[in-house]
């Protein structure tokens, strides 16, 4: 799907790696993992996009996601954070806001309750899933996106049932998936790896809402109620085999703001 | 298949962390990996059930598996011990007597080279299989079990072409599976791993036989000949689409002790 | 495949460790993962291989992969190198400087770039990959594996289109196999593995030959066109069922030199 085979830096944890990886290469980019503080600024450089998953961080990797981040800021390498399980621990959470003091991120990806520890410093992220209390409307998502667009300067990505990305002016909301998807193991960090993999390649909000649509498009046709494994495989597998023209069909991306607004005035003028 | 969506911390390898997270899911439990000295006793104090792994440990994780097991000792949340490869070098050796001397387990799982190594300190391991060497009859196993159990306070599952589980006082057999599950890379793990979540909702015997049915019905259904990625695929995706009539239908839990001996006795008097 | 159920060594990286594990099983040996510096030596006491991948190094590992290479080399274990990413960063290239420096390797497995940079110093590594410019012909490539071949004393297996093994004196290509197999992720991961555990039962050529014929032969057979992750599960699948037979007649292994030099006289001469 991709263009220009972007070489993607991934920090990430050992959890999913691997399928980050896969998904990488399924969408056309190119993947190295590399978190020695010894090396991360060599591979950054010659990188095209940088992804940090703070997923199973530890005290060395943070420091070579310090130092990773403000190297591509320096270099202007997008750079994408995924702030995995933020709220549900202190390191996690001193961690994230040590790295947004650090680094400037291109886009945030989280779930609702991540994204809410980043903005209200709330704590009710279930290990990395997100809490039931922070659940909530796609209305609420997209105006929590919004406030934290603006406090970051950095485009959010909140995945949910509907996608929420914003950029603090316009706001899209991004359909498709099924519900099973959130029963996947790494289906959230596949989708920041394949962030920072087209933000090699497109503006931040349309790198959200395209990475966001691509694995809609994919987690909607590769359900086939066969169980959770093949699940995963079926959705690396479809966007392995994905054209232009099949992205193009199944990507469901719904602008919430202005457009919104200008309905809602439409309809107080008519 | 699980109620109530435990949260199950794992502090365990590398190799086989992603099958663990996905099992756990399947099973209808909530991963979380995570084993920074910094965030372990966090996590653990959110967390349903501990399972710690020491498959690729290291002297760091070491340190955050004895945090981890005491604080979950001190909150009363169950812990799991998976001691992989113990016997096969002085490290996972000596490791294991230190967590046994600081932590209180509820389930200690491994194959016969693992247990053997605990109980008496035989060195038989081969890497992280069971040495030819110790390979026993279901009745020398069920005594192994026993005095382990005895030994440890803990129940000990004994992992083989039928699972043995004993908290010293009633020993039980489990059967089914299938021969080709000695060959999938991490279906230990992923055992220890259930142990941990059924232990979330179950007492420890019948966490641990509850656990080994569970992998033993779906490894029997799920052997279609294909080859052993498909294998392990198809075992966690029959977990994960399973319901407790299947379940019930597949499980194979046998009493040894004290069923057997109640037969004997009854044999003399007849 | 392998008759002798050979315990391999891995040092290697969290991205395709798994992938590693399952596709040695697959091939009939016992994979066992250990990297810590306090028992790297006592696992590979035990092994009958050593596999050295430096995908993921960190400060840690690198000290382990000199001590268990040390060890190996002193107890006659066979040593296998896969020198990822080498000319990708300062920090992989020095490794490799002195993993070489230290240790005796009876195989070096690596893509054109990382090979060319362990010959030449050239730093074209785009990440893991082969950068385009050294891309070359498999006449060239030869002669590069026999320069590093004799330089080092260790087998140089060049992978690519057609891999290319030399000891220096006797230098053979391997074909077969299917061009989606360099867009899945730890291909070449895996090749280095079974390398390690076909070198515990053959000499080192063969055993290099006969790894990259092995995977070619998968390769070729299990692409369905269904997508990356089923055609990796593919692979292994097709390696965990095939049987001396069915490798023989997919085995496609041509001597490059000296019988292109025969060839090349008997012409001259008629």
């Amino acid at each position: 799907m991709l263009k220009t085979k972007p070489l993607v830096h991934c920090i990430t944890n050992y959890v999913t790696v691997n399928d980050c990886a896969n998904i990488l290469l399924a969408a056309g980019a190119s993947p190295v993992m590399a978190d020695d503080i010894g090396e991360v600024e060599d591979i950054t450089s010659i990188a095209n996009a940088l992804y940090i998953n703070i997923g199973t961080l530890n005290a060395r990797t943070i420091e070579s996601m310090l130092r990773a981040g403000k190297k591509a800021n320096a270099l202007k390498i997008p750079v994408v954070l995924d702030p995995v399980g933020a709220g549900a621990s202190a390191l996690r959470t001193s961690t994230v806001v040590k790295l947004l003091e650090n680094i400037r991120f291109d886009i945030i990806k989280g779930n609702i309750s991540e994204i809410k520890n980043l903005l209200l410093n709330t704590k009710n992220t279930k290990g990395v899933d997100a809490g039931e209390q922070d659940k909530t409307s796609a209305a609420n998502a997209a105006q929590i996106a919004k406030e934290l667009a603006l406090k970051t300067k950095s485009v959010i990505l909140i995945s949910g049932e509907k996608d929420i990305i914003s950029d603090g002016t316009k706001t899209v909301a991004v359909s498709g998936g099924h519900e099973e998807m959130g029963r996947i193991c790494g289906m959230g960090c596949m989708l920041g790896a394949i962030c920072a993999a087209y933000r090699a390649e497109f503006p931040p909000l349309e790198a959200a809402a395209n990475a966001a649509a691509l694995l809609s498009a994919a987690g909607e046709n590769a359900f086939k109620n066969q169980g959770l494994m093949s699940y995963k495989n079926n959705i690396i597998d479809a966007i392995s085999v994905m054209t232009p023209q099949t992205f193009e069909r199944g990507k469901k991306i719904e602008p919430l703001y202005p457009r919104t607004l200008r309905r809602h005035r439409q309809r107080e003028k008519s």
